[in-house]
C-alpha cells in the first residue's frame, strides 16, 4: 500500500493532543509532501516550531489554509464556528475540510453555512485521546487500532468521502460512517457523560466536610484514582462538548440518574439479588470490549505490577 | 530488617484475590514458618494445591485455624460472620484475627462477639486490588506502597497491633490506624460509591435502546472502557460491601447525585463556567494522586502506547 503523498499539502488548524498526534502519525506514514500547522495560542506556535512538530507553522490562520488540499480542525467544539468563518474564504476549491470534534451536529451547524459549495466538507470524529493536552502530548500511535468515525452529510461527494476514509486508515483507525445526530447520541452515553460522572465524582470528594482531601488522595486506589484520571481532561474541550452535545448528554444523563436511584433504593432496602443480578451483567461487558480490542486484558490496566 | 518467621503459623481463610496476593506476598518476604490456607470452595482449594499456593490448603476451616498466630479472613464482608462463629472455638490464645474486608463497621458487629477475650481481633482492610478474582489473580506486588488501615476497638493490645503493623509493613505497605466508621465513610466516597456509578453506567448503556451494545463496545475508547475494568469487579464481594456500609454508601451517594443534578442543570442553561470551574479544580486532584505515589504518571495509564 502506497500512500506516499496522499495529498500534497495538509494544514492542521488545533495543536494540541488530537493535532499534534495527528501530525506525528501523519508523518509517519508519509502522507503529506507539505505539513502546515496553526493555533490561536502564540505560546503553542512557538512550542510547535522549538520541537518541529510541522513543516511550518503559519502565524495567521489565513495563510495556513491557502493551497492545502486537506484541512483538518482539531480544535474545541465551541470555536468550531469562527474557525470555519475565517478560513471559508481562503479554503482551495475542491479541497477537503474535515475536523476531529467530539460533537457533530453542532460542527455542521456552525462551520457549515460559512462554505461555499466547492468544498468538500466531512465532519469526522477520531475515538481516541489521553487526559493530556497540548503539543507536546502527541504521540503517532494514539489513533492506532481505534475508531474514527465519519458523518458526511447526504450530499457529501463520494470521492472526497473515500479519499478521506483512506487517510484515517493510513493514519491507523478503523473508519465508520455514521449519521452525525446518532453519532451525538452513541457519544454522549461512551464518552460524554463517563467524563461529566468523573468531573462529578471528583468534585464531590473534594468538597466533603466529613473526609479530608488528603485522605481521598491517600486511599484513592480504591476505585476513585481511575475517575480522577478522565477528571485531568481538557476542562476547555469538554466544556464545550457539554453546551455543543446538550440534548443528547442530557437524555443520557436522564437515564443514568434513573437506574442509580433505584441502585440507592435496592441499597437502602436490601435487596441483594438486583445488585449481584447487575454486577454479573456488567462483567460480561467488560470481556466483549477487551475481546473487540478496545482496551487491554491487563489486570488494572496493566499499571498494578509498575509501580 | 529481618522479618524472617514472624510469625510461626499464618492461616488464610478464602483464597481469592486478596488471599492469593497475600499468600505470595508472605512468601516472598517469607513471614512465616508455616503457611496453611482454606476456602469454602472445593474447586479454589484444589487451585490452591495444584498451583502450590500455600504449605497446605486445610480440608475444613477449623483445622486451618488450629495453632495458627496469625489468621487473617479474605472473604467477602457477608461472610466474615458466620466464619467468625465456625473458627472462634479453634483460634489459639493469644493468636492474632484480622481481616482484609471492604467494610469495618460491620465485621466488628459480625465477628467481634464469637471471640473470646484472649483473641486479638484487629480488623484490616488493604486498599489495593483489580479487576480480577479467584486463586489465580494474585501476585506478590498487590500491596507494594498501597496503604493498608487498621481499625483496632479502643481496648486492642498495644503489641498485637505493633506486630501487626510491622507485618503489613513488610508485605510492602504503608500502615494507617483509623476508627472503624471514619474508615468507612472515607472508603464509601474512595471506593464504593465509585463502584457503584461504575457499575451503573455500564447497566444503563446496556439497557439502551437507541444505541446497540455492538456501538457502545466499538467506541468504548472514548472514556466509557474505564468503567467497565471497575465495574468487571468480584459480583459477591461487592454485594456485600453495599449490604453491609448502607449507611455511609446513602450518604456519600446523596452527595454525589445532588452535585450531579445541579452539573445537568448547569448544561441545560448553558452556564459554561460552572462547568469549567469545575473541570479546572478536578485536574489539581489528579496531581495530587500522582504526586502522592497512588497512580501511574504515564498518559492513559501507560496503556495508549502499548497495544
Amino acid at each position: 500500500m502506497t500512500n506516499a503523498n496522499m495529498f500534497e499539502k495538509i494544514t492542521l488548524i488545533g495543536l494540541g493532543l488530537i493535532g499534534s498526534s495527528l501530525a506525528h502519525a501523519i508523518k509517519r506514514s508519509h502522507l503529506t509532501g507539505h505539513l502546515t500547522g496553526y493555533d490561536v495560542s502564540a505560546d503553542v506556535r512557538q512550542i510547535a516550531t522549538e520541537i518541529s512538530l510541522v513543516d511550518d507553522v503559519a502565524s495567521d490562520i489565513s495563510t495556513a489554509v491557502a493551497h492545502a488540499d486537506l484541512v483538518i480542525l482539531c480544535a474545541p467544539p465551541g470555536s468550531m464556528g469562527s474557525i470555519g468563518a475565517a478560513i471559508a474564504p481562503h479554503l482551495k476549491p475542491g479541497s477537503i475540510l474535515t475536523d476531529v470534534g467530539s460533537t457533530k451536529a453542532s460542527v455542521i451547524e456552525s462551520v457549515g453555512p460559512h462554505l461555499s459549495p466547492d468544498i468538500h466538507f466531512i465532519p469526522g470524529h477520531p475515538i481516541a485521546g489521553t487526559e493530556q493536552s497540548g503539543p507536546r502530548a502527541g504521540f503517532p500511535e494514539l489513533f492506532d487500532r481505534r475508531w474514527c468515525i465519519l458523518t458526511p452529510l447526504p450530499d457529501a461527494n463520494p470521492q472526497a468521502l473515500e479519499k478521506l476514509t483512506a487517510f484515517w486508515q493510513a493514519i491507523g483507525s478503523n473508519v465508520e460512517i455514521m449519521d452525525a445526530k446518532h453519532h451525538d447520541l452513541v457519544l454522549a452515553i461512551t464518552s460524554h457523560v463517563p467524563h461529566l460522572i468523573a468531573y462529578n465524582i471528583v468534585g464531590t470528594a473534594a468538597d466533603l466536610e466529613t473526609v479530608t482531601q488528603g485522605e481521598v488522595i491517600k486511599y484513592s486506589a480504591g476505585g476513585f484514582r481511575d475517575f480522577t484520571r478522565i477528571a485531568a481532561s481538557d476542562p476547555t474541550m469538554w466544556r464545550d462538548v457539554f453546551l455543543n452535545n446538550r440534548e443528547a448528554v442530557l437524555e443520557m444523563l436522564g437515564r443514568f440518574t434513573e437506574d442509580l436511584i433505584s441502585l440507592q433504593r435496592a441499597i437502602r432496602w436490601g435487596e441483594g439479588d438486583t445488585l449481584f443480578d447487575l454486577f454479573t451483567r456488567t462483567r460480561a461487558i467488560r470481556r466483549s470490549i477487551i475481546d473487540a480490542g478496545q482496551d487491554s486484558a491487563a489486570p488494572d490496566f496493566g499499571r498494578g505490577k509498575k509501580h
